[in-house]
């Protein structure tokens, strides 16, 4: 073969033309992670998501405001200016903004104009992250916020990371939900050469996909060999879940255990890992990442190590995206096509949901 | 209030359609300043104004010539050439050309094509400034250049500057004829915070706008007080006059004096800035400043301090500048408006009168 | 003269309309040089050419294999994957091409899709060099690639070396055909006054255009004195032939003695060049050069001295014609004009050649 032939490759184009993809706009109504909390405190706080501006900051009683990261005077950046106690004081001539988003003082005139403001965005604060609403405001329901009660329960120890990614969020939700790749991208990491022919099971519903995978047994990499103490080859049994849950979080389920011991007396292991994409603009993504354990408690080292080793697997997640989508940047729409198979199949649904949930909020 | 009303909104779109913004076509028929004139030596400089890209040198006798950058052969960036006696040689084949753009001399041939050349503009050498008119020639009308005798006057010591603007000019003057800011933008500088809330009276006149402020009494910030040794606190009097004279220019008068003093007795200490901007681009602006004072005649130091002092300040206006221009490149048209207050007038009836010259400018 | 007569410039645009340049779709249906040998090796290679991105590597016997640069299941380089015996492995999902491009396996099933694979493209080793055909492939005939024998013959020694060049390749063929720049451009290197004054002749066939020079007596600079031997002033004949051969290869011959001796007894000493650009996009092109002598033989400190002595030259071109297409993407398409002279004959025929491959090629 050379190229494919062109009726193949215009099925292939064809196909993907019902799949979410760089060229797709952002979808607003969705809880995002905006920052981790701890990054959000008595200081502006300038950051960029779904194309828009923002400024952050924590008031005096600790609750996060969020709001249009320009003075609707003369434009200057409001992270350029001054908190003072719940106001915001812009850089360039002062006007005072409370958290409310309401201009309450302009300085070279003694009262303020009406109906002088900026946008406020929505936040709920959920153990470590930040979530924000910046599409309708009507449409703010903390329903649609799926429930993560680990990453609030002291029982898991947790550690958390930020990424920037230089690509879409739809392929690192695209890359989570295809865990074949793990033997090749994450070849010196977490991966393991059975990982991409092991068999796994998928479940495609409404909004929701997942990948069961139940690789036994197996020998597992340093970064759960060590805190688990299942080192030995072909100990271990190593069942994942990995599940797209909303446009903005992604988890990851694992549990170990020595699959030579009988079922009744063999400790469980569990880690958990939430996926948070924010995209930034179409093509440049916040990428927060919450990871926890349930098991070696109240124990920095292990922390430090486990985090240190998946973090070096996620960097190259990040590192192939980029690739990824500077291949897709630079091929012209008229060459650009992509087959998929079989274990595609849940990130193939994944994306034909996003776009309809795109094409939906276009009609509405 | 999250976001002002829609009806409100689109009114202040719609009253900012009648201002000029980085949107507005640059005005050509106006003097600006190219350069100082001590940059102009016997070497060739390359500079862009007004989107041309121009190669600067001065003759033999001291002439400041401006030449369309580019060998009208090879398009070659003159500038990238040799000045020999009063003629530019190209740096690729050798093609020369007189101080009037003509081509004089093709080294591959004996005689030397007619009607080739490249284009020249008119110059003015002024004190230290040299204005440059890039429009139609036959409105180069030297009347049009507003005087500025104490630029040519020993009588002012002088310094003067260069800072490089990543914004609209347009924006500069908005900055220059709105004093308010000083107490904020330049709070750490020579602002005070009673600057913003000091009554003020506009000059609106056709092509001619104005601030004058009297700050009576006042403490001066060092870079005043210092100089003109009037250093106790509310012992000042500031009487300040900011005026938009061109595009080209923008001249800041200020007269201090002691206000516990009876008029007769007390000294008076003047300073002048003329704030020169000249766009290289629709966003990019070059900024050239004089600042002169009338007192402590023959003091370097004296000079070096208050020169030093002031281009804080500026630096803290081109920095704000830059960060507004962002937040305006940034911003989806649809979803920016600008609110304005009373004190904005001058600098609103100054932005009308910018578009209004380049739409007369269109229509000739 | 300030700027030419406006009839005058549209004349001049005009004839520029049948030449090529920067604005002018590449030719693909041409023998191009993708890499020097000794570049291409049992590691991938990943190389932009003509607007498309490539892998090349060496097979287990040594034949170079071109891929298309993207895998096409999710658009990852396969430049990023790894070489395998004679395939590539993808770096992200495992998919596994041969040297043909097919696709041979996919880890997450057991068996691989038809029809997926790969563009593969024809090259041809000449010597130092690999050359790649990315037109059409039934018109990839090996006749329409210019004979270099000296480039594989023994008797020439030869250096080598590349170029980025921040330009469109048919300025820099432009730049190959008009040697009257040598007494400019390269006035510190090996131009020398005369050269540009001197007579030549032109030779403009179909697809062929050849400048003659023949400079003597002269005095050569110390590029070629030294290795000849030649030193004194005014003793040389320097015979050049300057020719393009195709769009992807330039050829300069120079053919130097002691025009004081007479024909019988004079030794002759020949250096040929062969200047091979590839264009990477329309202003962006890889030069590859070689460079042979046929006299002082196995002397590694002349190849040494005379290769270091060139590119300095070449590096003179190339910074002159990175110049020349700034201003060129700075001005105006109405402002824009350029005019021609006598000497630019060959150039001009060489661009309305190209720009007639071209044409002809979009009609194909």
């Amino acid at each position: 073969m050379t190229r494919p032939p062109q009726n193949v490759i215009a099925a292939a184009q064809n196909a993907s033309l019902r799949l979410a993809d760089r060229h797709t706009p952002l979808v607003m109504n969705e809880w995002y992670v905006a920052a981790f909390g701890a990054e959000i405190q008595r200081e502006l706080l300038a950051r960029t998501l779904l194309g828009k501006r923002l400024v952050f900051f924590r008031t005096t009683d600790h609750r996060v405001v969020a709001l249009e990261d320009r003075c609707p005077h003369r434009s200057m950046p409001l992270s350029a200016g001054t908190l003072q106690e719940d106001t915001v004081v812009c850089g360039y001539h002062g006007f005072r903004f409370n958290s409310e988003g309401d201009c309450i003082e302009v300085p070279s005139q003694s009262s303020c104009p009406k109906n002088v403001g900026v946008k406020t965005y929505r936040t709920l604060e959920r153990g470590p992250v930040v979530w924000i609403w910046m599409g309708e405001a009507d449409q703010a329901d903390v329903s649609k916020l799926p429930p993560q009660d680990w990453m609030e329960d002291d029982k898991w120890e947790r550690s958390q990371g930020y990424l920037a990614l230089q690509a879409s969020y739809v392929r690192l939700h695209e890359n989570l939900l295809d865990l074949t790749h793990l033997s090749f991208l994450h070849a010196k990491s977490f991966g393991t050469p059975d990982y991409a022919k092991a068999a796994f099971e998928s479940e495609i519903g409404e909004g929701q996909f997942a990948l069961v995978r139940q690789v036994v047994p197996t020998t597992l990499p340093p970064v759960w060999a060590i805190p688990t103490g299942l080192t030995g080859p072909g100990q271990a049994a190593r069942m994942v879940r990995s599940e797209f849950r909303s446009l903005g979080l992604h988890e990851v389920s694992v549990t170990f255990y020595d699959c030579h011991l009988p079922e009744k007396d063999r400790p469980e292991f569990r880690i958990r890992t939430a996926h948070m994409p924010t995209p930034e603009s179409a093509t440049r993504t916040h990428y927060f990442i919450v990871h926890g354990r349930d098991f070696v408690q109240d124990d920095p080292a292990t922390t430090r190590f486990m985090h240190d080793q998946l973090f070096v697997a996620f960097q190259e997640d990040v590192d192939g995206l980029a690739l990824q989508e500077q291949a897709l940047a630079a091929t012209p729409p008229e060459e650009l096509y992509e087959f998929s198979v079989s274990a595609d199949a849940p990130a193939v649904a994944m994306r034909r949901y996003v776009l309809s949930r795109q094409q939906k909020e276009a009609q509405d």
